[in-house]
């Protein structure tokens, strides 16, 4: 069956071409505000054939931290998320201006949404959220050796709440549909398949 | 440490507050094209302080699809993605318009990418890739009782490149930064984590 997929490349940087197909011929802004900016760009898809992509490039990049303590709790972030008009269970996460450092957006916001100070912050996961539409940089790092700082919320998070739980009973919300973010969803299953190394 | 943690919710559903916190006071089309549409909202937050909000909706939903056959391989799709300007590689996927049935995109996409033809198909993940901005819907589906069909690749597509590869090796992919699409790695996950479910 499908014969021709058996001879595609095994290696995964074999055959890759070099340069992109798609061609901009120009660029329109539409819009822009802090967080993201908007341009119509006149392209030619990889096919020869002329079109428009409407681009969406994101001023911050998405910075995921995923708390884990020494007895296996995490902490999730509940919230009413506006672009979806429902309430959200997530890992505590923030947007990193692009020239930041991301582990001090994760140290900050982690502590900004929970009140938890992170020894160590490892990065786990380096992902695209919506590439079809937009170059938003999404990056999950798991924070451990806590401690208790000072929960300080923004004017856009005043509704948020706080809830420890244990992993397992996250990793059971981000696979039965209880967590839908991607970004939550893709760090939980990575630790929950890496549980070894960093779940005591 | 963080006492007040202990004292929030233990059960899901408890104590989110019926009402979004969110108010909408007025709303300005921005921008729209045959995928998106982008509006300006005039907004008061959470917090009670007026603001604005930029929100890109989605005329499509992203429908991933992962198939697997029996001998425990799957397939992944590369490209160049515009947005990116980078090669990716993901798991083969399309826009369902939202009045389609989802089943049926499933099914068109996968063999339109890779030539498959699947006679079962599970949903496995509802998720919102990026709900900071957007209110794109994805929806991970597993693809089993696989025959031959016809790949038919969109113009947009013709740089693509179809890998049958062994499931596992996908995951080695998605676990060290390989495949860096969130859909792709949360549905790749997902599987892993209910191997004993899902493959042979």
């Amino acid at each position: 069956m499908a014969d021709q997929k058996d001879e595609v490349v095994k290696n995964n940087t074999d055959n890759i071409p070099d340069e992109n197909p798609w061609k901009t011929l120009s660029t329109q802004p539409v819009y822009n505000n802090a967080w993201i900016k908007v341009e119509e760009h006149q392209v030619i898809n990889p096919g020869g054939t002329p079109g428009i992509y409407g681009k969406v490039s994101f001023k911050n990049q998405a910075v995921g931290i995923i708390p884990i303590d020494d007895a296996g709790n995490t902490w999730l972030v509940g919230q009413y998320r506006y672009t979806l008009n429902e309430w959200s269970w997530e890992i505590p996460m923030g947007g990193s201006p692009n020239k930041e450092d991301k582990i001090k957006t994760a140290q900050r916001e982690l502590e900004e949404e929970t009140g938890l100070i992170a020894g160590n912050i490892i990065e786990l996961l380096h992902l695209h959220p919506s590439n079809s539409v937009t170059n938003e940089q999404g990056y999950v790092y798991l924070a451990t050796d806590l401690s208790a700082g000072m929960q300080q919320l923004e004017d856009t998070e005043k509704d948020i709440q706080v809830k420890k739980l244990a992993f397992d009973d996250a990793l059971k919300m981000a696979q039965n549909g209880e967590i839908t973010d991607a970004l939550s969803v893709a760090g939980i299953f990575y630790i929950a398949l890496n549980r070894q190394k960093y779940i005591k």
